[in-house]
C-alpha cells in the first residue's frame, strides 16, 4: 500500500518517514540475539541491516524441527492500483503475534528500486507497520538488486560475445531468450537494436530490457535451496535457442561460475527490524506475473528456526500470488500454509462495487455502504478460492482513515453472516500492534483449528500443461474455458518434448481483474482465457503462460517521483516516501 | 599489474588468493583506531570493509592541518598492455614507509566490476603488496559502481521521459550528449538505437552504453568536496543540448536531487587493509583518458588527517595519468605532491627497446641488456616530464621473477649516472616492505629535500584552450605541433562561449605511447597531435580533447576470464586472480 494515500485524507498523521526517524532502532544484532543469531552469523550493512552467513542459516534450519513452523500467507483480493495494504497487514500481523504472546517472524520481498522514482510510495509497509531503515531498503539496500542486474547482464555480454566472436553452439540470433536487466523504469529500453557500429561492435540483432525483478534470475534466487541449488538451476537456464531449435544453456556458454559467484551474498537473506522491533526478512522480489511473487525461500526456511510463527506475503490479489504460493512455492520448497490472511479494505469493495475503469479515488471515497455491498462478489470469489486449499482463511479489512464504521460493520456482518469466514477491522497502520489485535487472535484460532493434512494444490504435476492451465483459468479466475492463440498450443508440445511437461504453471495475467481483461470488475463470468505463449523459465523450474503482453519494463511518467526527490547538505532525504 | 604474470615465471610462489586468504585480516574498527577512526565514525560492510561517515570526513580534514599531509604519486612510464605494477609499489610503498617508522596512508582506485570479466587479472595490488579483501573489492564491493549506474541511468531515464512525453525544453534528440551506463564489458552495447515499439516505448533514437567508471559521474564523485558541492556538480553536467542548441543539464530535468540521494553512500571513502594492516582507502575510478583518472579528493584529504605521508596512484603512463593529477586534480583540490614515484620495469623497458606491435612476451623475457638499456629513451622522456613540475622524482624499478641482476644494474646505473634521479629497485610484490625499504627511503629523502613552492603546473586557467592543449602535446608527449580536425576549433569557441575557457583541459590518448600512435614506441619525435572534438565535463569541472575515437566501453574477449570463474558450494571462489 501507498502510505501517501492515508496520510493525505487524515492530514496531522505523520509521514512514514517522520514516524521512521522518530522511531529508536536497536542495533540489528541485539534484536536478533533472542532469536538464536549471535554477533558471528551476520554479516553487516551499518547498524540496522545484516545478512544472515551460511553456517546460521544450515542450523536454524536444522533447528526448525523444533519450532511449530505455523506458515501465515498475506494476499489480497483484487486490489485498486493504489494497493489494499497487503504489506502494512502483514508487517503489523507479525508485531502483534509478538505482542499477543507468540514468537512470529516476518518475511517480505525487497523493493526494486526503479518503480520508487516512478510512482509514489515505498514497499516497505506504512505508518506503524514498517520495516526499518526505511531509506536504505527502499535505494540500494544490501546490493541484492544490483548483484542480479550484473549477474543478468554477464549472461547477456557472454552471450553475445559467443554470438560475435565464437559461435560453436550455432545460436540463432532471432531465437535469444534473454534480454538485458536494469533496475530502472526505462521506457525507452523495452525495444532496441544491439550490437551496431561494424564489426567491433558485434552483431546487430533486436533486444529489450527488463526490469530486474522481472528476471529469471531473481525467480531462481528466491527458489533456491541453497547455493549449490542455485548454482544448478542457473546452468540450467535457456538463454537462446540453436539453428537446429534447440536450448541454449547458462551453462553452454560458460556462464554458471561468474554468475554464481556474484550472486554469492545476494541469496543470504537480509534481516531488518520493524518499527515495533520484530525482526523481519526482507529478501527478493520476483514479479508476481512473469514469475512466482514471493520473497526467498531461503528467508522462510531459515525463518522457521527462529519463531514458531512466520508471516509473509504474495504480490497481488489472490488470483496471482496466493495462487503461485500453493502451486508453485509450496511445491517447490515444500512447505504447508497453516493460514490465509485475505486482505480487504471498503475502497476495493467500493472500486467492483462502482465499476469504474480508470478508477475515480474520489467517487470512491464518496460513494456508501451500497457501493461496498455491490463488491462483495469479488471478495467472495477470493474467498472460495482460497478455501480450495483447504487452509483456513482470515478476512482482514486493512482500515483506512475516511471508512465509515457502517462500512466496516458491512465487511464484517457479510463475512460473518453469509460466507461464514473469520474476519477481523486491522488498525496496524495507525496504531502498530495495538491495532490488530483481534485479527491475530483469529488467526491463531485459525492455525490452531485447521489441519495441515487439509492443504491441497490444485493440480499435480503429471497433470498435462493444458490441464494445469485449465484448472487455474476455471478454478481460480471463473473462466468457462481456455482458448490458446498464436503458437502457444506448439509451445506447450515444445515444452513436454524437453522435458518440462511436469513443472508448475505461472499464468501471467493482470491483476487488475480476475478475468484477463483490467476494465473487468467484481467476479466476471461468461468469458475464456486467451493463452498466447508459453516458455520455460528452466532454472526456476516453472512454465509461464502468458494471457497478453506481460510488462516486464514499466516507464516514467510525465512528472516522476524522482523530480520530488531531494537530500540536503547533512544527509536528510525529503519526497522518498 | 596482473599478478598472473609474476606467478606464472615462478612456479612454487602462491597466488594472490593463497596469500590473501593465509592472512589474518584485523577487524577493520580495530585496524584504523590508532589512525584516529573511532568505532561511531564508521559504516560498516561486513567485518573487513568500512565507509567513513561525514562527520568523522568533516574532523579529520580539520585535524590535516597537524599533520605533514606529505603527498607522493606514484606513476609510471609507458606501460605494456599488462601494466608495469604501480598498484602493487603503490601498495608496497606504504606498507614501506609504515616499516620504517613513518605514518602512511594508502588511496587508490576501486576496481570496475566489468573488466574483471574480460582480461585476467585483480585491481587490488598483488603479491605480498594487495589489499584485502580482495575478492570483495574485485566484486561488489561497497556499492559504489552499482550507486553510480544506477544515478546515470536515472538521468538518462528521465532525459528520455522528457523527450518523449514532456519536451518544454525542446531537446535535440540528435544531440544527446548523456549515453546511459553499464558496469560490464558488453560490446554489444557500444552503439545502439532505444525507443523503438512505437509511442509507449518513448522516442526512437541512437544511443550508446558506457562503462560506468567512464560516466562523468565517477569523475563527478571524485572531484567532490563534499555532499553539498556534489549535488552542485551534477546540476550543471550537460546531457543534451535543446533546438536553440543551448545545454541542457541534469538540473533541468530535475534530477539532480535523486541522483546526489543515490549517491549518498557512494561519496563516503571506503577504507580496508593492506596485507601488512596498513589502512587504505580505496574509492572512486574514473577512467585516465577521458576522466582526471585517480580516486576521490575526499578519501585524499581524510587521509591528510590520519598520517604523515599519502601515497596515492595515477592511471597509465605519467604523460595521462600524473599530468591529468597535477594539471586538473591538483587544481581542483589545492594539493601540492611532494613526491612523485615513477614505476619502471625491465620488461617495459624492452618493449620500448625492441619496438614490436604486437608484444611478443616470449621475445621481452629472453631479450638482454642491450634491449633494456634501447628502451631508455621512453624512460628518460618521462623523468624529463615529471621534473617540469618541480617535484622530486624517484625511480622505482618493480622486479620481476625473471628480471637479471645485470638487466636491474643497468637499470639503475643508468638513472644515477646519466639522468642523476634518485632511484631504487623495488620488490615489494615478493617481500612486502623488506622488499621496498630503499625505495622508501629514497621517498622519504626526496620529500625532505623537496620544496613545496616548486611545484608548478603547465598552464594557467586564463591561458587560452588551445594553448592549453598545444602546453601538454608538446611539452609532455613531445609533439612538434597540434592540428585541429573536424569541428574541434569550432568546439573550442563553443566552449568559451558556454563559459568553460578557465577549465583544465584532459587529453583522451592512447596509453600504449607518448605519442598519439599506439604503435610507436620509446620517446616518438617529428610527429603531430590531432585533436578531432572537444567538449565539456561541465560538472566534473573541466574539457576533454579528443585525439581519436576514445574507447569507453570495452568488451568481451572470444574467451573470457569470466568462463574460468567459478563458486563452491561452500563459498569458495577460484579464477579470480
Amino acid at each position: 500500500m501507498s502510505s501517501q494515500d492515508q496520510e493525505q485524507t487524515d492530514g496531522p498523521i505523520p509521514t512514514d518517514y517522520d514516524i521512521a526517524q522518530s522511531t529508536d532502532m536497536e542495533p540489528i544484532w541485539e534484536l536478533v540475539e533472542p532469536w538464536g543469531l549471535g554477533l558471528d552469523d551476520l554479516q553487516y550493512f551499518g547498524e540496522y541491516t545484516a545478512k544472515v552467513k551460511h553456517h546460521a542459516i544450515e542450523r536454524l534450519r536444522e533447528g526448525a524441527a523444533d519450532k511449530a513452523q505455523n506458515l501465515v500467507l498475506v494476499t489480497g483480493m483484487t486490489p485498486t492500483p493504489k494497493g489494499e495494504g497487503k504489506t502494512v497487514t502483514t508487517v503489523g500481523l507479525g508485531q502483534t503475534l509478538n505482542h499477543i504472546g507468540e514468537e512470529a517472524m516476518i518475511a517480505i520481498r525487497e523493493p526494486s528500486l526503479g518503480p520508487v522514482f516512478g510512482v509514489k510510495g515505498g514497499a516497505a509497509g506504512g505508518g506503524r507497520s514498517q520495516v526499518l531503515p526505511m531509506e536504505d531498503i527502499n535505494l540500494h539496500f544490501t546490493g541484492d538488486l544490483h548483484a542480479l542486474t550484473s549477474a543478468h547482464n554477464l549472461i547477456a555480454a557472454m552471450l553475445d560475445a559467443k554470438i560475435s566472436q565464437d559461435d560453436d553452439l550455432e545460436i540463432d540470433v532471432n531465437n535469444v531468450a534473454w534480454p538485458r536487466a536494469i533496475d530502472m523504469n526505462d521506457r525507452a529500453l523495452r525495444e532496441t537494436v544491439i550490437g551496431l557500429g561494424g564489426k567491433t561492435g558485434g552483431t546487430p540483432r533486436e533486444d529489450s530490457f527488463l526490469l530486474t525483478a522481472a528476471s529469471e534470475l531473481m525467480a531462481v534466487l528466491c527458489l533456491a535451496g541453497d547455493l549449490e541449488d542455485l548454482k544448478t538451476r542457473v546452468d540450467r537456464i535457456i538463454v537462446a535457442y540453436n539453428k537446429q531449435d534447440e536450448p541454449v544453456t547458462v551453462g553452454d556458454i560458460e556462464a554458471t561460475g561468474p554468475v554464481t559467484m556474484l550472486l554469492r551474498d545476494a541469496i543470504k537473506p537480509n534481516v531488518v527490524q520493524t518499527i515495533e522491533g520484530t525482526p523481519a526478512f526482507v529478501h527478493g522480489g520476483p514479479f508476481a506475473n512473469i514469475a512466482h511473487g514471493t520473497n526467498s525461500l531461503i528467508a522462510d526456511k531459515t525463518a522457521f528456526g527462529m519463531g514458531d510463527y512466520l508471516v509473509t506475503e504474495a504480490g497481488f490479489g489472490s488470483d496471482l500470488g496466493a495462487e503461485k504460493f500453493m502451486d508453485v512455492v509450496c511445491r517447490i520448497g515444500e512447505m504447508t500454509p497453516n493460514a490465509v490472511v485475505l486482505v480487504a479494505s471498503v475502497r476495493a469493495l467500493k472500486y467492483h462495487g462502482l465499476d469504474q475503469w480508470p478508477v475515480d479515488y474520489d467517487g470512491i471515497a464518496e460513494a456508501g455502504v451500497e457501493a461496498v455491498e455491490a463488491g462483495f462478489d469479488n471478495l467472495d470469489k477470493h474467498v472460495r478460492n482460497l478455501q480450495k486449499f483447504g487452509v483456513p482463511v482470515v478476512v482482514s479489512i486493512n482500515r483506512f482513515p475516511d471508512d465509515t464504521d457502517a462500512e466496516i460493520q458491512a465487511v464484517l456482518d457479510h463475512c460473518q453472516d453469509d460466507l461464514g469466514v473469520r474476519v477481523a477491522e486491522s488498525n496496524v497502520f495507525a496504531d502498530g500492534s495495538e491495532g490488530g489485535v483481534d485479527l491475530a487472535e483469529n488467526v491463531v484460532s485459525a492455525v490452531e483449528d485447521g489441519d495441515e493434512d487439509e492443504f491441497t494444490m490444485l493440480y499435480d504435476d503429471d497433470d498435462a500443461i493444458t490441464e494445469k492451465i485449465q484448472t487455474v483459468a476455471t478454478e481460480i479466475y471463473g473462466a468457462d474455458d481456455v482458448k490458446y492463440t498464436g503458437g502457444a498450443l506448439d509451445d506447450i508440445e515444445r515444452m513436454e518434448e524437453l522435458g518440462f511437461g511436469e513443472y508448475p504453471v505461472v499464468m501471467s495475467k493482470t491483476f487488475h481483474s480476475l478475468s484477463d481483461d483490467a476494465s473487468k470488475k467484481g467476479a466476471p463470468e461468461g468469458w475464456e482465457l486467451e493463452i498466447s505463449e508459453v516458455y520455460p523459465s528452466a532454472g526456476a523450474g516453472f512454465l509461464v503462460a502468458l494471457t497478453a503482453d506481460a510488462l516486464t519494463m514499466p516507464g516514467l511518467p510525465a512528472d516522476p517521483a524522482a523530480a520530488d526527490m531531494d537530500i540536503d547538505a547533512d544527509g536528510n532525504i525529503s519526497g522518498l516516501f
